[in-house]
């Protein structure tokens, strides 16, 4: 029989996939589980979108633009020049998700071996992009005490070597709900010049800020043939399954190279980019009652969390993700238990574990990602629950403990 | 400013993209463009399909599984035990297009430097494949005097060496319109049993056979463990821009491998995996209809080639191309030609130069794919453009040689 791949064989496996076994058996014993783990919003895709659907006026379902539909493009174009940045319909590229933009932004700009500097910790699947490229992620920490804030310029020129070749950022920050400011910004936009790096940043939560404004490193000046930029209606419009992303660049050298892999994969998906279109119509109101909701659940969900013994956290300033601390060894363990073990109720909840989110060894361990995207009742059922496990797992600990004790 | 990488500005463009150009230019002098360059048929895409679009009714547009949707993956393992052969559920993904198919097996099963042995010509996109994945490719000849029929099984041997990994087919073909038998896979099967190789077959034109039956190497026994099998809705129900494939094997640890890479990029497209359930709802009456239209075509090509002077041609099997002969030097300057020179009642053609389906040097340089995606009188006009082109082309050529001879 012939052998697979070895470099199929390493490829890391989704972080969550170990906790799935359990989470799919507490749910066969009928035992409710809030999934908190994950960013699929429970949010409403816009009415237009799916209405949109109904009204599809095309016999033939053809191959459209590997650029994306210029249709699609066009209202892209409109969105970012009231909203982030004045760029040209043809700085625009419609990619099938985020991840396949990521993809082609790796392949694009990397040689196998160059380097990445990006702050941890960050969305566990760049790991898996960055294997399939060949291109090595090197990351500096950012803490939970200042609430995952930009890492000091001295922290980024310290990684750089003679492989570096970009600087990656996630703004607003997945799993930390960080906003980059301004100033953070033009701080890493003249470390990028200085060093001549690529300067790419993942923005497809840019929608969900609740204190401070945006700023798109695209409005950065002098800078556009270093920036590259991450988008998608994913997380905007709560339309995660369209798998429209977009990457936005007025770099032509990039542009060009994305294109020929573009054109390999034919044409992003046409219903998709028909539905995002859609999206856009009546973006304001929509993106105004939906950040409404997000903050409400963000203020809610710290204030529960503060109350708890032994929890740290703080109040994330965007996106929809709170990363917080627990008073656990390994919340590896803890999310198993929690599916495995304990029940409120008749219910239990699924977080993601913080270890799958950091590079570097430990780091992370006792910490959890929760991503607020159920409805208040669901949410505050959610925190009685993780309340009375922290209690009941710390003495669950204590008993496994003396137990050990015991036996010595 | 930071350089993009050397393998994005290697990679190869799209063979037809040169052509572009010329294309655009022409239909901006008011010239109606016949395409005949490519695999987008102008047949319907099912009506039950469109009308799944307007009884849509998720309110959120939500992620859904790696693997592709239960759903769909019941409706094509039921597909496959009636028409290809016995598989379980769990034996299909579904992916983004066959593209991206394409591109989970090479991961998977190969590394960086091994290779697949491929009979030429084949479709210009696993170049590309190929050149991402960093697999090499060795074609080994197929003619046009037999059609295209298989190359001799010592032809294969002679290209084995230490790192060769597994044979790959394209069958039916693109763009030779062959279908190999029984006998051939049998074959074909037991080369890749003795050499202990994989064998990878697109089969994404597998319901479009004119005179003989399809038969799939997923019934090649003792070869669960061997065998790859790529498909798609694509062409099947000319639904190209749902992006929908299916990788269908029963080789777990392939299973397993390209289970990780599915997980990196989330899911295939849910609106694009909906409307594909109901492409399969009233499949045997749309297929009989499909078919018969194409076999008009193919016989109507084949005649009218036949009666022209110089061109080599021949009945194409299956698929809905023909990869003819053409009595000029280069196809590519012909092409080219066609679009910027030649128009008959105001109108020219668009064909695909060979030598993009061919690695090895000059081979089909005088060779052009006719894919027939148009109906009887576009075709019928664009028959009678290219015969009255060869023969404008052949006294301009002569034109051309006398004006040389004369500055000599």
């Amino acid at each position: 029989m012939p052998r697979v791949s070895i470099r199929g064989t390493q490829m890391i496996h989704s972080p969550i996939r170990s906790l799935l076994p359990y989470a799919r058996a507490a749910k066969e014993q009928g035992v409710h589980v809030y999934h908190l783990n994950i960013g699929q919003p429970d949010i409403k895709t816009p009415i237009e979108a799916i209405h949109s659907l109904r009204t599809y006026d095309q016999e033939i379902i053809k191959y459209g633009s590997s650029e994306g539909s210029d249709e699609l493009r066009k209202v892209v174009r409109d969105y970012y020049r009231s909203q982030v940045a004045d760029v040209d319909i043809g700085d625009i590229y419609i990619t099938t998700g985020a991840s396949e933009g990521i993809l082609f932004i790796l392949y694009s700009c990397f040689e196998v071996g160059q380097e990445i500097i990006i702050p941890e910790p960050f969305y566990a699947n760049y790991i898996g992009f960055a294997q399939v490229s060949g291109v090595v992620l090197k990351p500096i920490a950012s803490h939970i005490d200042d609430h995952f804030g930009l890492p000091s310029p001295s922290s980024f020129i310290a990684q750089i070597t003679d492989q570096t070749k970009a600087i990656f950022l996630c703004n607003p920050g997945n799993p930390t709900g960080n906003l980059y400011s301004k100033e953070d910004l033009f701080e890493i936009g003249r470390l990028v010049k200085e060093h001549d790096l690529f300067l790419i940043v993942d923005e497809v939560y840019r929608e969900f800020c609740y204190d401070e404004d945006f700023y798109s490193v695209l409005r950065l000046e002098e800078l556009e043939d270093h920036i590259v930029v991450i988008d998608s209606v994913s997380k905007v419009f709560s339309a995660c399954g369209s798998r429209i992303g977009f990457v936005v660049t007025r770099n032509p050298a990039i542009l060009d190279n994305i294109l020929k892999y573009a054109q390999l994969r034919l044409c992003p998906p046409m219903i998709g980019q028909h539905i995002a279109v859609s999206c856009f119509a009546n973006r304001a109101k929509y993106l105004e009652s939906v950040r409404a909701e997000y903050n409400r659940r963000r203020i809610f969900l710290f204030e529960r969390l503060s109350q708890m013994s032994g929890v740290k956290c703080y109040l994330p300033k965007a996106a929809f993700y709170i990363m917080t601390e627990l008073p656990v060894e390994d919340t590896s363990d803890f999310c198993k238990w929690l599916l495995r073990d304990f029940r409120l109720d008749g219910a239990t909840i699924m977080l993601a574990p913080g270890s799958g989110f950091y590079l570097s060894g430990d780091i992370g361990r006792n910490q959890v990602r929760i991503a607020f995207v159920l409805g208040t009742e669901a949410l505050e059922k959610s925190m009685d629950i993780l309340e009375a496990a922290l209690i009941a797992y710390a003495s669950s600990e204590l008993v496994d403990t003396l137990a050990v004790n015991d036996h010595q």
